[in-house]
């Protein structure tokens, strides 16, 4: 039985969740969808060309760079990148509409992309890191995934070390050590912030009436 | 499994729990004590003589006025007040003691207990405001309490009125509809706090390590 009452509405709030590669994030975060009715992915907008199977709307918005540009102008991305010859943006417009349902977004962004959304966000946003249990295991990992190169594992191991050491900027951190327990553990900080005082809309109406002074 | 790294230590935190009579916060308190080894009660001082079976140092420290009055002045309480010709209060230090050990400390106090400790706890604070689901409970709850004639009830409600209207202070908001409900909403509260990065002492190394700069 929930704790519902439908007078008290909820803001919904923006999930960031950033690691290295290897750290196990996406495996977190596809449990947390699957579990989880009230929180879902963020759509991006990309002016790469579709891939087979690939659906306008669910996996991406597909816009031509003009159009991105002008997004970018009219400040309608939470946050925006340039990977190689394409862009990436996630448009703010339909992340608000699902908050304003009282429904949470998940965002799977890299440091670049939540230290802009600190700014775009602001009291939406809920960050967490999530971090391997030992250079070991991140090695193991980062080895498994991919048959590659010592030299590129090395890369990959560099670019690693790179976004790790931005771990300060973020709320909550994960150490990855059992994965069950970080689903519980990111499932618990969802849970934590949907409780806020600020996020539960109606509180104020609520209370008067408890009060008898309505 | 847990997510335990024993080189990642945590400072504890002090959750405070407050709520206007009869909306269930005690047994709340109770069931997260019993469940959760990782939190335990704060232990107040107070000048009132024990009464049987009252253990010191467990139940409270049993205290004269004048070395009550002699904490209060070397600001050696979390927070303190007089109730009728008694004084109580926390002192500090053994709660101090608890939060180094990584252990976290649960308070019972009301509105006004809470603004102290945000002044006295600061970084340490988490609060918790529990509301009762509705008047009409609220009035069953105060009830089935004590035996107590309408008038007695009535004040309490008033009293009740009072307390609830300190609600935006607290940081999260549990609405009591479900007490199983609400023990896992508290739970997920604490959980959540505890992976806060601010708490996690000895990420900066472990993290250092991580990128092999150590």
């Amino acid at each position: 039985m929930s704790n519902t009452i439908p007078s008290i509405g909820r803001r919904g709030l923006m999930l960031v969740m950033s690691s290295p590669s290897g750290a196990g994030k996406t495996t977190i975060s596809r449990a947390l969808l699957d579990r989880d009715p009230g929180i879902s992915m963020s759509v991006s907008a990309t002016t790469r060309a579709p891939r087979p199977g690939e659906v306008e709307g669910k996996d991406y918005y597909f816009v031509s760079v003009e159009r991105f540009q002008a997004m970018v102008e009219a400040g309608e991305f939470l946050e925006h990148a340039r990977v190689f010859d394409n862009y990436y943006g996630t448009p703010r417009a339909p992340v608000e509409a699902v908050l304003r349902q009282g429904r949470d977004v998940l965002f799977d962004i890299d440091w670049q992309g939540t230290q802009q959304m600190r700014d775009t966000a602001r009291a939406d946003l809920v960050s967490v890191f999530v971090l391997p249990p030992s250079v070991k295991e991140l090695e193991r990992r980062l080895h498994t995934r991919a048959q590659d190169s010592a030299e590129v594992v090395a890369k990959r191991m560099a670019k690693a070390g790179d976004e790790m050491s931005h771990w300060p900027e973020y709320d909550y951190i994960v150490v990855n050590v059992n994965v069950e327990a970080s689903i519980r553990e990111v499932q618990s900080v969802l849970n934590a912030e949907r409780l806020r005082r600020e996020r539960q809309i109606g509180m104020h109406d609520f209370v008067t009436k408890l009060r008898g002074l309505d």
